[in-house]
């Protein structure tokens, strides 16, 4: 019970606390190095980076701590979209491009296939740096790009969303599965074939994965505090993967709006919505979540719904409004603490250690 | 932490362990009477019977303990079922009667000032036999019937779905909140105007509550444990409320295939539908949720679904398939435990003792 010695043996660090990988420029190089220079461990969203801004990235992380970080991959999903396709979601989000005077410019949409591509090149680029630990997202890597880490020694895990997912990731060979609960802001990192209606809270996702498989589980979604974390690890999580309270970090590359929208929306629920980026991902609820909400289903595929709604997105946050923002955000944002981030695991730390336990 | 004390004095029991109250027969007077017997609080489900058939229960289960127990009402909801609505949903819901040769008989809906006058005399039941806790779910009691329980000295709680319903119960002078988490199986809590999106895992609804309130609050959804009733309380919780565990129990009155399909459905998940009583609830997903889903919002309101759906759920369940059956559950299923509940309490307390705290 909170018996964090595998995890932290594996990942090589000091506190079994990762920080979530967050993209859009929230895991910045500085929250990484930062997160694992005081003993955690910091993560590089890299799912949608090209491949040589990825190796930017990892280097100039490393510029910055000698300390293991990791690298988080999107596993490829086939999509299609076609031009009707976009042109219809255009149509529809429309409004949300006139609120801020924006052109709704051409948008060329990304094939399966260029995806394949990137993730491959990808998976090449922290096989070159010589990235200590890659986690995955929406499914799970095939068994020759497994080997292939695996031989470089690069420890593997991968995000479950139910137990039968996490029984998977086991079977598959990987060395830990992060457990997603419900809760979670950001990106649901279901499996291809798992159903939406399977979202599963993290208390009982940790209590039926562990009955299922040997190698350690990580408990992530909804955890802000040490009560969390010895919470989660009484159900027999061996580490926690912590998002939205990294979000609020000082070296955050969150939008100042975004960070104190965490603690300034008590009543107004993190719900989830494809609306975004075309995935099902928790956020703040806004204007655009409440009256977009019934077009869900005539947008468009991650990750070209993505490009559709950026513009709008950044013009809101840049006019200090929330309504039509990407607010990513757990269902524990009431308790974010704005901190840096070296201070969060120490605070973290003696929290956990109040009650007795040690991460 | 795990600080039951106030649970156990306010309730008058020697375990903080509410067994939850479950209708369609699931909550005998024997699993009741037993549950208190053991310690534990049990809790009669009140909110769909007669007034006189909620006494005799109440009768029948003090004749078989001397200990404490409560009766669980529902917050009267207006609503509006027209003839043609019900029309609409029968032709909908055709092909489940055609599956067992069951004719579509003629339904009354009970209209809105029936459901209240029912609740009114539920009141009147509960204050003449001096049932010593009464909960409510759906909603708060007003001002004057909740005086009234006081001034007999009967104990009130209500189940709260977000941390702004729990506040509220508080604010209204109730004496305990119980939390139900998204986890919960059975019909969600969750009071007029809070939107069904809002669904919060009970980790971060526990965190966020306890912030908001000095009264105790009881966590309910998923919890099967020891470890569960432990990670629960770290996180504030000084009392817990089971369903599922105790639909489970010998003594319960579920259907045999009901209880059975709780460890063998592994990789089903419980999801929540409309589909069957006409407000949401947590169901093991079978065939009647997939293929009627799409109808969910044709349907009809609560209570009228239930009349309309009770037909073929019973005939699913003495057919012995779980395909139109409603087999309410919570996402911990999986460990339900197939024992008397007198055993089941023991079992909880032994477990959370060998953590070191105490319920």
């Amino acid at each position: 019970m909170l018996e964090s010695k595998r995890v932290r043996e594996l990942l090589g660090v000091d506190r079994a606390i990762i920080q979530a990988p967050m993209a859009g420029g929230i895991t910045t190089p500085d929250l990484v190095a930062e997160v694992s220079a005081a003993g955690g461990l910091g993560m590089i969203a890299g799912g949608s980076l090209a491949p040589d801004d990825l190796r930017s990235l990892i280097r100039e992380t490393r510029g910055r701590t000698g300390r293991n970080f990791g690298v988080n991959l999107f596993i490829p999903r086939n999509f299609e979209v076609t031009d009707s396709d976009i042109e219809n979601a255009f149509r529809l989000l429309r409004p949300a491009y006139d609120a801020f005077g924006l052109e709704q410019g051409p948008v060329t949409p990304a094939a399966p296939g260029d995806v394949r591509e990137k993730f491959d090149r990808q998976l090449d680029v922290v096989v070159e740096e010589g990235v200590p630990v890659v986690s995955f997202i929406f499914g799970i890597p095939d068994a020759d790009q497994l080997s292939r880490l695996k031989s470089y020694g690069i420890v593997t895990l991968a995000t479950a969303t139910t137990a039968a997912e996490a029984a998977d990731i086991a079977a598959a060979g990987l060395d830990a599965v992060i457990l997603q609960g419900a809760e979670a802001g950001g990106h649901r990192g279901a499996h291809p074939g798992t159903t939406e209606d399977s979202l599963t809270g993290l208390m009982p996702l940790i209590s039926e994965s562990v009955k299922r498989m040997d190698i350690p589980v990580i408990a992530a979604g909804g955890i802000m505090t040490g009560r969390g974390i010895v919470s989660a690890g009484i159900l027999g999580s061996e580490g926690v993967q912590m998002g939205t309270a990294f979000l609020a970090a000082l070296e955050s590359g969150a939008h100042p709006l975004h960070k104190r929208i965490l603690t300034e929306s008590a009543d107004i629920p993190a719900v989830l919505t494809k609306l975004f980026t075309g995935r099902q991902a928790r956020a703040v609820k806004n204007r655009f979540i409440s009256e977009f909400g019934m077009f869900e289903d005539e947008m468009t595929a991650y990750p070209v719904q993505r490009s559709l709604t950026q513009p709008f997105q950044d013009a809101s946050k840049n006019a200090g409004s929330p309504d039509y923002a990407m607010l990513l955000a757990g269902q524990g944002k009431q308790h974010a603490r704005h901190m840096p981030a070296a201070e969060l695991i120490e605070v973290l730390s003696l929290e956990v250690g109040e009650l007795g336990y040690d991460i």
